[in-house]
């Protein structure tokens, strides 16, 4: 059995107290995940923004809001996991700054300085590689493009220092369906699931414990 | 019986296909005042923008993602409606452009030039006020303002030609409660609500009936 870090739902970035910057990511990939991980016997702890759809009962779940209470838990939690599946759509810019009132209009345009946030993945990524017990831990990527999927995902494998990457469309957002390939580090597509995000989640974790649970055993 | 468009919810304003601005409105008070409505024996439209809540079932509902799309169905509603009730929480401001590919990271910051949407409760009142057939229409707005509520409110309820304006804080927001001041264009508090959002509902929809409903008949 391993312990499994699922990174889930959307963060949002408050540009002031009313307005944010966010996406439209459901949690429901997350729930799926973390449904099928539970399936297969492993523990489950999601780190999870701000959605509405219902985590299975047998996993822990700890609600955040931003990118930065997302890295902050989800490293902490990543210290007692054997890996992570980053499931979550976290918001990768933040206004530079924050107005502490609500920003009232003045017919004139607004301008918004964004800065990115830190990289979740990329940032545990790197911890584990960095790990003097090497290879004790794992790391699952999603990438999300519109463009040039495959190779726009094979670069953030490679950059986020992760184990395998999922990359599916933008039209996976708050969807029921996903389609997704699966890639490894050696640049190959492992496999390819299509359908219920349920039975896409099975994919990849039937696979994530046949090439990173079992290994380590 | 008097015919009554409900605007609720948030809007989206996409900056890409991915990430958008908006804000946490929950559409629960646009529910509770869609209830109200019916029990009193109106007739309701609904206008919402993406929102997990139950809307009353003897309600039409007309989803609506952007600001743009709100004003453009509220606009076409209103022409056969007795009242609005705008108690929808646009997104106030839009990128200038619209990414139509994922913007991706530079790892520089990105200048977002936010302009401001047009008001749909403003742009409503101000064609009522138009009307040639004086006085058949009434618009009630809703204020949420984090400092100087109540002078604020009654800036927008004139500038707005609101009937009634509704004031309430920041924390209604995707709160189960609320807590409500109504005025009217002469300036004077009308009431106080404080309570669960059906409660608050109930009063409000009471004082639009007395002021606004059985002036007309």
């Amino acid at each position: 059995m391993a312990k499994i870090l699922i990174t889930s739902g959307p963060t949002r970035q408050y540009i002031d107290p009313v307005r944010y910057l966010t996406n439209a990511s459901s949690g429901r990939m997350g729930a799926a995940l973390a449904t099928a991980a539970l399936e297969l016997g492993h523990e489950v702890v999601i780190v999870s923004g701000p959605v509405e759809v219902d985590y299975p009962p047998g996993a822990t779940v700890v609600p955040i809001t931003s990118t930065e209470e997302l890295m902050e838990v989800a490293r902490e939690q990543f210290a007692s996991c054997d890996g992570l599946i980053g499931a979550a759509a976290p918001c990768d810019y933040r206004p530079e700054r924050v107005s502490d009132q609500k920003i009232s209009k003045t017919g004139e345009p607004l301008l918004l300085e964004l800065v990115e946030t830190d990289d979740v993945v990329a940032t545990l990524g790197a911890e584990k590689d960095l790990d003097p017990e090497e290879k004790r831990r794992w790391v699952v990527g999603f990438a999300l493009e519109t463009e040039d999927h495959r190779l726009r995902a094979l670069a953030k494998l490679e950059r986020k220092h992760c184990d395998l990457m999922v990359s599916n469309g933008v039209e996976a957002m708050n969807a029921l369906e996903n389609s997704v390939e699966i890639l490894c580090p050696e640049g190959e597509v492992l496999a390819e699931f299509a359908g219920s995000k349920t039975d896409v989640a099975r994919g990849v974790l039937r696979l994530v414990d046949e090439r990173l649970i079992r290994r380590n055993r």
